[in-house]
């Protein structure tokens, strides 16, 4: 059947490795793809508004989507940044409710929108994407969990170092990289106030990390890793 | 069909009113039911634990159950205290997940227990009870964030007046009531040291809160109000 349909964009292969989409069976997945529109993006572009009555999830193809929250009084808290992958949204479609956040391209973004009302209708037929959005809403309160830990618990140095640490690759000790968003937003995410985060960029040259502009040196990854658990072990 | 099952205990009747629960059609209500059992637990008893495979949700039906996670170095970290009403574990449960967090009674707490197996497989069978999961879920994620935006934004004497105005009956003006659980756990709930709580209560008293032990007295609900919107301001 799904031979028929026309082949799919290169841009809704990486949908198969998305983790909402992953676990599919072939029809559920054509469904979805087939109807999926892709959406590219320029920095300051917004995705979906809070508040505004939730028609699509959001899948990141390609650069960092924020999604932030704004409260009763107007105060803005960066929630979380997606990256390629992550989906956002998809709860709020099928509990047919609000967004209740807001959701802006970090710099050039690419992003397939699935649109509602399919997304609904296809979940109430073919369980395994109900499934695929529980689990998926399982991690995101997992995650969310996490956050809250490290929000609780965790001091500046150790947010920072856990972040620079997720930029680091894989099997390297010496690393040089670009910070991915400002550094105001990279405070915000970790809830750190913009001079806290410098203050603690400052400290970190001690361990070996040199912070320029958003080019960061990291002289040895293994040094980071001992620092992270020797702050573990002060709290 | 469900004249023939026996009548349900009158702690299942607390279940209709559940988020979880509320909108499941009749024949899906009764299946869960009749394969809940009910647990009255004392305080301190574990009720799951993290780290083990979720076999079952919970629902709390009197009383306080309190979940927290330990981290990788042995910090444990209040996420929520769940009440009357509260349902947890039934996303792992679904996501074939292990428990996140553990649950621990607060107080004496009576509890409903619904088997994992029979939640998955009516799930399959019934999308309403799909459906109310995700929706479920969706609405923890924002209860996350909310308490993020929270951890994030607001000084300790903001959710200590949240706190005690959550606890405060509808149209009183005045009240006197028992604070739910330790200053300890409260604390541990607000993101706060034990000590930081402390000097909030001693602050609160110059907008006429006293507390005494466990026993609070607002002079003033609209009080306490004003003051959450002037420090709302000031942020």
């Amino acid at each position: 059947m799904s031979a028929t349909l026309p082949p799919l964009p290169k841009e809704m292969e990486v949908l198969r490795q998305v983790p909402l989409f992953a676990a599919l069976q072939p029809e559920t997945f054509a469904r979805l793809a087939q109807a999926a529109r892709i959406e590219r993006h320029a920095k300051g572009d917004i995705i979906f508004r809070q508040g505004d009555t939730a028609q699509s999830a959001i899948v990141v193809v390609d650069g960092f989507v924020k999604v932030s929250r704004l409260s009763a009084n107007g105060d803005e808290t960066l929630i979380h940044i997606f990256g390629r992958g992550e989906s956002v949204g998809e709860s709020a479609v099928v509990a047919r409710d609000r967004y209740s956040t807001t959701a802006e391209a970090v710099g050039p973004a690419v992003v397939v929108r699935v649109p509602g009302a399919l997304f609904i209708q296809t979940a109430r037929e073919f369980p395994d994407l109900a499934f695929a959005i529980i689990n998926e809403a399982q991690a995101k309160v997992i995650a969310l969990m996490d956050e809250i830990e490290i929000l609780k618990v965790q001091t500046a140095d150790q947010r920072v170092l856990r972040f620079l640490l997720s930029l680091c690759p894989p099997d390297v000790d010496t690393c040089t990289m670009r910070l991915p968003y400002t550094k105001g937003d990279i405070a915000a995410s970790l809830g750190l106030k913009q001079e806290t985060l410098s203050r603690s960029f400052a400290r970190l040259k001690a361990i070996g990390i040199e912070i320029d502009a958003r080019q960061v040196t990291v002289a040895s990854v293994r040094r980071v890793e001992e620092e992270i658990a020797r702050l573990n072990q002060l709290v």
